[in-house]
């Protein structure tokens, strides 16, 4: 049997009829949000039900796979299309083919606060990097629809599509795409034009998509962590204060090739030794001061990459973040001048090229404090720290006061099948994201 | 037009008439060599012409590709067998594939002077490794033979098949290949039974080609230093205590795979910083004792090999080269505690595997006296050194007195294209060669 494309799931489920408002319970009786001190739950059991029958989308061997502008992907965009229907929200697919569904508010003058993740994987990834933000973003929306709960603001859920493609999506909403980057390929084989189709927007129409400062009121995003510090400290939520910025260097370090055997220790011009150094040298320079930066060598190869010959040429990476921009100035100049002291301690040349540079992305410190006052009164143990992962939030938060929650990831594992998120930490999650979007609606 | 196989040029050149030794001059004047205080010369002019017109066989955009059991190195070898029977000397072929001409000696109770190398190359290779000691062996025998000068010894010019896919016609010769090493898959992709068979010798009767302690008086080869000693130190000639041992490890660390951005630096297991690490401490180590002593990180694969993830896993060489077998033991313990230390500091594991493990071949102390004596009496600047590099020395050294000649390479460069010795080097060496027999044959 066909697959049925995306377009067509899409299509299939737009024709179903809406789901009536007064199927769901207390969905007549408007009531006003209670204030944070007196906060309300979603229904965990709900969400974690969904989490878990996600789980067999894109499910393979090696892990999750629901890579953007695949099959599994467009199927899993299906399921959430579902969700969205059966929370009694109105869905929208957007020229840019993300995903949104509105809960009216009470006043229309208003903009919307956003709340939302993306449902795309990496290869061979786990179920809740993305996942579990938009799915929350669906119980929140429903929680307060099942209450019959209004809002002042209008609440928008959103599905970004292909955020681990590089947050394309939302770039895409804040313009920040040229018109070339639409033709770069993404690991799906498609490129990212072709990929707007295949998930239903029209390349054609992108300018409709674009948002501007003033459009959103705040946008806040649920997520794991993707690394070890809550569970370390014995937190419930981190409040994310921000997403580090990023920069990726391309480093080549030219060497001689010669013989192994015959080459004596003291006329060598050894790239691989040079490059194991720096590598040293990086690490012990991030460590050597305090902070929260990073920097990691992640991919290496040499040339001719052989036991009995000198290399001649090794080609690393380094990737460099910290939430404070001047740091990655700072790092950078640290780099180039080890590679510098590095090169003529070893008689090779070092050539940096930056394949990378993202700013950081600051938190607003009003959306900080509507979720960490939602995680007091909840009563979770929390701690503040920066999102060392890149995310959809920070793309919006160029244009609107942005916030971000985190939820603890077992073993600090992520990218993995090996990825877990414990159900009472994702209902944690989706409770603190459900009071902080009201503290917000009332700030 | 079809390329001729190897063995039927081969058996092209041994339908020949033998070149009649009365053509050459003096060829009737049988006289006593001269004493070394009174040395005698080659025709370096011919010798050059030789090494000139190789320069073509082989040749590719990439350098020389004369690659054992390749078309290449058959035209190399019938090239090589031409020169011997210009030399007036009658060729045979043994089973092993190795390449044999003979100057009978006045005394027939005496076993043989041997003297050669190969005329195999690695892929991208230069033209002077192996060729040159090839032909220089030739071009002794032939000298004599001009000279009408009789050796008391037998003097045995062998061209060795397959050295740099691990010496392995002299291997053959000294038995210390077994039926499973037969099947190995060599570098032009046929196993060495199919190779011996390619160049003309026969797998089912190798138990004919092997020689024992005993069979030869000794054996001289005249090899391209691969290093840049001599050209540093000014020095014409290097003398050659022995062929250094060779250990090969290879060392494989596991980490765990993170996220590089949301992985604090502290609660890393980074494959990659592990590696670094041991191999500048494997650097370090190595440099911290007075020798000769080398080590060599040449190959390197890290997984998954990706800019923003910790690296779980890396797989590296270590290449460990000395002439005493006792520093190869020292420092492998000393690799192995390194391994411990850095292990734990960065919570990664070290497995070692040995690739390959070779004991150093001494150059016998009465032949190292007759290469010296040459040399000083051609009035050429020499110096004792170790060969870094293997040779088919190395096996005939477990079996017969060996000794083996260096001249410069320049730049230090082997196994390149740009490999180069120049005409008068390797004139010296051909020189050395010649007065190193005559004293051989008087001692």
């Amino acid at each position: 049997m066909r697959r049925r494309s995306f377009v067509e799931h899409a299509a299939a489920i737009a024709a179903l009829p809406l789901v009536d408002p007064t199927g769901f319970q207390n969905a007549m009786r408007w009531a006003s949000p209670r204030s944070p001190v007196d906060p309300l739950h979603v229904n965990g059991d709900r969400l974690n039900g969904w989490l878990a029958a996600f789980n067999q989308i894109g499910r393979t061997a090696g892990g999750i796979n629901r890579v953007a502008y695949t099959a599994a992907d467009f199927e899993g965009r299906a399921f959430t299309l579902d969700l969205l229907r059966q929370a009694g929200l109105p869905t929208r697919l957007d020229a840019a083919g993300n995903m949104w569904a509105r809960l009216d508010g009470t006043d229309a003058s208003r903009t919307p606060i956003v709340i939302g993740s993306h449902v795309d994987s990496v290869t061979d990834g786990g179920n809740y990097d993305g996942p579990l933000g938009s799915f929350a973003a669906i119980e929140v929306a429903r929680t307060l629809r099942e209450r019959g709960m209004r809002l002042r603001h209008p609440l928008d859920v959103v599905v970004w599509q292909n955020e681990e493609g590089g947050t394309i999506g939302s770039k895409l909403v804040i313009g920040a795409l040229t018109d070339a980057d639409l033709d770069r390929v993404a690991r799906s084989g498609k490129t990212i034009r072709e990929g707007i189709g295949l998930v239903g927007g029209d390349a054609a129409k992108l300018a409709s998509v674009v948002q501007r400062r003033g459009d959103i009121a705040c946008y806040i995003e649920l997520h794991i962590e993707q690394g070890g510090l809550l569970e370390k400290a014995g937190k419930q939520i981190g409040v994310v204060q921000g997403i580090v910025g990023l920069r990726w260097f391309e480093i080549t370090i030219t060497g001689f090739a010669n013989h192994a055997g015959a080459t004596p220790m003291d006329q060598r011009q050894d790239a691989m030794l040079a490059a194991a150094k720096f590598t040293v040298a990086v690490h012990d320079a991030i460590r050597s001061e305090a902070g929260r930066q990073v920097a990691t060598v992640g991919r290496l190869t040499a040339s001719p990459n052989t036991t009995n010959v000198i290399a001649a040429q090794v080609m690393l990476t380094v990737d460099l973040r910290d939430l404070d921009q001047a740091k990655i100035e700072h790092f950078t100049q640290v780099f180039e001048r080890l590679a510098r002291t590095i090169g003529e301690a070893t008689n090779t040349t070092f050539q940096f090229k930056r394949l990378v540079d993202s700013e950081p992305a600051l938190a607003d410190s009003r959306v900080l404090d509507c979720i960490q006052s939602s995680a007091n009164a909840l009563g979770l143990l929390s701690q503040r720290m920066p999102s060392g992962a890149g995310h959809d939030a920070q793309e919006i938060a160029r244009i609107a006061p942005m916030g971000m929650i985190f939820v603890p990831s077992v073993g600090g594992i992520s990218h993995s099948p090996k990825e877990f998120t414990r159900p009472a930490d994702c209902a944690n999650g989706a409770d603190v994201l459900l009071n902080a979007v009201i503290a917000a609606d009332q700030a």
